[in-house]
């Protein structure tokens, strides 16, 4: 229950251990059509190039970076915690000027700041933001955010990787241009993978490069003769790299899972488990370190209250019972904790689980806390 | 029995399945020591830096390119294959000037051409070249082709993702300075990670870089923080991305199955059965497309037959046995098919059924072969 890996779904790892087939066999081609279409479902879009990076979501991150950036592109980077600051780091990787957007750890981005370096930057060809911080718990306005790049005619690059499948996330009714996320967090899938999504100006930004992607492994415009030749309409495929075929099957599963359950239902779900353990944190004297509006459902922050040693408690749960939670990371070190309630994880049991654990070792440890009424508060709350 | 991906013992499929733990638990640092300590006694390294890129074997090569060539270096490229050319390819993504030797796909690089470039170009600084070219079966010399670096002060960077594990390499004793594999083909494990070793010059390269490396993902610098302090020596492991958890747990069960077997046993396996598949092969009046000294046992290119479609014949193994061979690629398009014998799918059983299936299908299509004869002959080869 930290800010990931999240638990895998038995489903999940049960694909994993399918056996192993040729990444030409025509079968797995049908199963990465479906794949696909199932995670055009999940970002809620219908860019044809939807698909995953066969690596994990940091390199969903630079996919997108240094495809979209070339060398002198100015791009506005929104900073709230640490992926904000890894987004900057990609920028000038792939040689281009990050003009910086600074907002407080445990906050969202403020649009005012960002229309006001727009104004200042009126060559600034991309914007930059995470959706859900997963090192704040954290959720920006990323509809607000990508209506201000359009009107500055810039495009938009959106990291979803603790929000996909947890928090509502509309890459073609908000007019997101490129978003990546990652296999594991509110998917309940094993990490490794990185869906990634790109419209058409954002490819259209790609193919109209004058120099060349500066990663073989990441251009688009190979991956693309890979992955978008397999619908059989589009000619033969042709051979990139050999995805990690069995983590496809996983991915696969997760999503068929999410399909089942339905998108909505899914945001719903997380939605109602956090109302649970707030309720239950309350009674403990906890409380969450964001403010209400901008919080995840998926990621709860908790202050650490004065007088404890965080470390100790976090130690304490891990020995005690077998539980993870997150520590601050950055301007949060040591202020929070961060309990994610995340895709097969975000459940009754866990919140129980979680409240009762960390109620008991904050009592061993001199802060009164009524565990029981905790219980029930959270139980009142999901009822 | 294709290029790969070959078969996946059961027991890498097994714990491919078991539950997903934290990156950052104590027990998952444990299994990385092992992990790395599996890795260097399979790459015959004392290196330290010496571990699994979270992604394929493709990623791998880029590592290695990414992080060793600064813009304006010039690189050797010994070009034999598919995999050469796409060496060419990263040196020009990382900035870097290739010089190309080029020989005959099916052939091995040619030690002379080697000399004759480097003594042209006093200014380089390293050579690249594939140890085993998975497109067209044929194995280089890699110790003399160390040994020529050497000699004109260049660092070697070798391909040995179909090597490791099927065919002597010996890492410290040839004195290669970075070397990159895959998780799949003779380890018979599941595609998606990239082992790569880096020795003390290597390293020493990549610190001295005047310039950042140009991908955040592959950038040695920022990987050593997690993989290296793993050990508990060297301080608290910093948080870079999410590795693939599962895939390590799979990768690591491959490691140990072939710690148990030896590694020398393993590569005396896959050359008597290199040696049964030929002797039925010539009963089927099949020749071996790669000449004697320079074949490659785990990987075997057969000329096709005059007047034999070789799509044809593909289809119909896949279709009616269930088995996949590969075809030529480039220059050997058409021309050959590749019959892998790589790690777990190097068994009697396999040869027995790849030699009954080709006979069987090549008779139907007119070109009259002894079935019969040919398993005989492959059973004496191996007995």
């Amino acid at each position: 229950m930290g800010p990931g890996p999240a638990d895998v779904h038995p489903r999940v790892l049960a694909a994993l251990a399918r056996p192993t087939i040729g990444h030409l066999d025509p079968a797995f081609s049908a199963m990465m059509e479906e794949l696909k279409g199932l995670l055009r479902y999940a970002l809620r879009t219908d860019n044809p190039l939807t698909m995953p990076v066969s690596a994990p979501g940091s390199a969903g991150m630079e996919t997108c970076f240094v495809n979209l950036v070339e060398p002198g592109d100015k791009v506005v980077v929104c900073i709230n915690g640490v992926f904000g600051a890894r987004m900057r780091e990609n920028v000038l990787r792939a040689g281009g000027e990050p003009v910086v957007v600074e907002d407080p750890w445990g906050r969202a981005v403020d649009p005012q700041k960002v229309e006001d370096a727009l104004k200042a930057h009126p060559d600034a060809r991309l914007i930059a933001f995470v959706h859900a911080e997963t090192s704040t718990g954290a959720c920006s306005d990323a509809r607000t955010l990508a209506q201000l790049a359009h009107a500055h005619d810039c495009l938009t690059i959106v990291d979803a990787v603790t929000s996909l499948g947890g928090t509502p996330l509309e890459v073609d009714a908000w007019g997101i241009d490129a978003v990546y996320a990652g296999s594991q967090k509110c998917l309940s899938c094993t990490p490794g993978l990185a869906p990634v999504s790109f419209g058409e100006r954002a490819l259209g930004k790609v193919k109209a490069r004058q120099r060349p992607v500066r990663s073989w492994f990441m251009d688009l415009n190979l991956v693309l003769g890979y992955w978008q030749a397999s619908d059989g309409r589009s000619g033969r495929r042709s051979y990139h790299h050999t995805p990690p075929v069995n983590a496809l099957y996983a991915l696969h599963e997760a999503l068929v899972m999410l399909a089942e359950e339905g998108i909505e239902a899914a945001w719903q779900r997380h939605r109602a488990n956090h109302l649970a353990l707030r309720a239950g944190l309350e009674v403990l004297g906890l409380e969450l370190a964001v403010p209400e509006p901008e919080r995840l459902p998926q990621l709860n922050a908790v202050a650490v209250p004065g007088g404890i040693d965080e470390a100790a408690v976090r130690t304490r749960l891990l020995e005690t019972y077998n539980l993870e939670i997150g520590a601050g990371l950055g301007a949060l070190a040591g202020k929070v904790w961060r309990i994610g309630l995340m895709g097969w994880s975000s459940r009754a049991d866990n919140i129980l689980l979680c409240l009762g654990a960390l109620g008991s070792v904050l009592n061993d440890m001199g802060h009164t806390a009524d565990t029981g009424a905790a219980l029930s508060a959270a139980l009142s709350a999901s009822a």
